[in-house]
């Protein structure tokens, strides 16, 4: 039997997180690690280097929760509060700690530095806390038991911060008798939008099971489903649940983890033997990128040509210009004879070639912003496809070019490339 | 005179902030736009999608302060729960809003989608709200007031909540009588690091002018440094600050704002009426994205080539055998003939190769994971060096494939390459 899950809080404290200055990191690794145990923070704070408006913060969230994790203000500066507004919210007095100074004399010996009056302050701690080591930065961190609560006192640097929450995911445990492991199962997705992933899993919801938690996550160009159970018992569940996704979604599912298209598209060509070319136009070099992202990437892709002026077209990928003259830069024929002219220059089995209007200028009634062709294939057949697309320019070169990548994909598995994406934006 | 500056909060809300699958970016973001008005988020709470504890805790956040900003939960899924939980608190009924559907049709008709229920749902408003317009995505932002508090709701997503901040600011101007305008003067670096950076300005800084805040924000590629005033009648100090930065920094400044190196590499490039050509080996495209990714590239940018196989090298670029047998990929004598190849291919004016081992794998006690020669120039004078930038495989794409930026845009400002990460990282 597993006790109740302890209500957990964050209190990030520290004047450059108010200002903008700099992204908050540590909410998302420190929430990363407790998932693990099952344990979700339910609430986060974060306020500036104030004393009077902690001290206020820190009474209320003792009273509310039964963890409380503080991040930031252990450093040696003025402006590093942690420890004296702790002391008084615990009414105990502030103590030099015969364990942190230690560690500071040692932190400092390592350094060949003289222990100074700034350091010394670190060793300042509520009287009757208990040392968190840190094995990385000068402070040390330190946890205490006020109103029943446990409050874990953490350094905001990175760094730090992570060397520390081994043993503090061990202390949770041993304190609340933490058994649970949760289970979390991430799919990659490409091809569905949030909105109409939402709506294809609610119209089969109805009996989804409550043990598995279901949730979206949406990026550009991918977007994430994650299915979490809480206990391994649930786990043929899950598996249940991840079979009607994989019914719901079929070849859009990318696949686990943090798979991206572009290493799908590796992996199967490197296990078929084949080699991969990329022609860009308006993606600009962006599928070829995102293709050498990944390391191995070598095995399968020679290279490729992004031929933004119709001269290049011409020149590097033999387009003719018959071809460009009649129909355009932006056109089937161009496409086709990018992709053929890149399979030829490059030697590569397969490839990819686009052409499109990324905006803001260079629309025309005709193909107007957001317009782009794709063609793929192999020396044998080529396959193309209008599609249209009106984002802002990053935003449509990164969707074009996932779109690249997914074609591959589909033609490497040998599935049919009627994909959602291609049904809604197909324009010709 | 002024009002007192009304005290405002934050409330971010979404599952995937608090398991740690999303860094909250947008909190940083806001609070940057509203540094120019002076004003600086006194406390910020980050909640799951549990409405229970949304309502108990924008009832509690109403009564606390003036201004209430939630970022989240505007989408069309079950989980976005925004508009219904503030209905609730202040005591009014859902309803659909005729503006924000007018909105969603029209989004729809753009994508040439028919409007589902999910979408619809995002028309659900608390009664008497006003509509935040949102140019760029389907979930509309609105405002109430709710117990004296204004509450500006606006979406996560963080390209539609950057196009709400203007009108939220205008709202906050006319709302408080803001009349504050805190100057903020942002210059854009590359080639110096955080640490680097501060200690030149800290050997420099006895008498810098209180009045005149310094920061910086470090990013990938480029470093910002950031000068804030207060009030106009500091213009001139911070005008004098500036200078001593440019003095400090000299040709590492790539120019004010948001000032991209591709941007002033194309502009450098268009005022003189030459084009550009990359020959990319460990970059693979990125050098050709990042131009590409600027509207009006194509003014200056013919198109690139991503060679990444040795035969690629040899037939796109014309890479001789014996060079490459001889010295290998990743070598002075193979780039040299790279940024040849390339200008002779595209025909443009000037050029940038690269060619590194980017690992994780690759590496030689000869050429080491982080080993790149870059050569740059037009077909009668070419420079080359070599560089060691041992940093994670994504990482090193982006800082070399700055760096080649970087070396074009010295050469077409006719000023010596002998930058920091030149001298810092050359190794032969």
């Amino acid at each position: 039997m597993t006790n109740p899950a302890p209500m957990v809080q964050l209190l990030l404290t520290g004047d450059e997180l108010m200002s903008g200055d700099t992204v908050d990191s540590n909410s998302a690794l420190i929430a990363r690690e407790l998932a693990v145990l099952g344990l979700v923070p339910a609430r986060r704070i974060t306020l500036g280097d104030d004393p009077q408006a902690l001290r206020t913060e820190i009474q209320d969230l003792c009273t509310r929760g039964d963890v409380l994790l503080i991040n930031g203000g252990l450093g040696p500066t003025i402006d590093d509060l942690t420890a004296e507004v702790l002391a008084q919210v615990a009414e105990v007095p502030l103590a030099e700690h015969p364990e942190a100074l230690e560690h500071l004399d040692a932190w400092c010996e390592r350094r060949g530095l003289a222990l100074n009056d700034a350091n010394r302050k670190q060793a300042l701690l509520p009287e009757g806390c208990e040392i968190l080591p840190n094995p990385v930065g000068s402070a040390v961190g330190f946890c205490l038991t006020v109103s029943d609560c446990l409050v874990l006192c953490t350094p905001g640097v990175p760094g730090e911060l992570r060397a520390m929450l081994n043993p503090i995911k061990e202390r949770l445990q041993e304190r609340f008798g933490i058994r649970v492991q949760r289970h979390v199962l991430r799919l990659q997705t490409f091809g569905v939008g949030e909105s109409t992933a939402q709506q294809l899993v609610l119209d089969d919801k109805s009996d989804w099971p409550s043990e598995v938690a279901l949730s979206f996550r949406a990026g550009a160009p991918q977007l994430e489903i994650k299915l979490t159970v809480d206990v391994e018992a649930h786990l043929p569940l899950r598996h249940q649940c991840r079979q009607r996704l994989e019914t719901l979604f079929g070849d859009h599912i990318v696949g686990e983890g943090d798979r991206k298209l572009a290493a799908a598209v590796i992996d199967l060509a490197r296990d078929q033997g084949k080699t991969i070319t990329t022609a860009e136009s308006c993606t600009g070099g962006l599928i070829a990128q995102m293709l050498t992202q990944i390391p191995g990437s070598s095995d399968v892709f020679p290279g490729g040509i992004v031929s933004y002026a119709n001269e290049v077209k011409a020149s590097l990928l033999s387009v003719s210009d018959t071809t460009l003259t009649e129909h355009g830069a932006v056109s089937e024929a161009t496409v086709r004879e990018m992709v053929q002219g890149a399979l030829k220059a490059t030697g590569a089995d397969l490839g990819v070639a686009v052409s499109g209007v990324a905006g803001p200028g260079g629309g025309s009634a005709d193909k107007p912003v957001g317009t782009v062709w794709l063609a793929w294939g192999d020396s044998d057949t080529v396959e193309t496809v209008c599609l249209h697309w009106p984002l802002e320019r990053v935003l449509f070169q990164t969707m074009v070019a996932a779109a690249g990548l997914d074609v591959l994909r589909r033609r490497l598995l040998g599935i049919p490339e009627q994909s959602f994406y291609l049904r809604q934006r197909r324009i010709s």
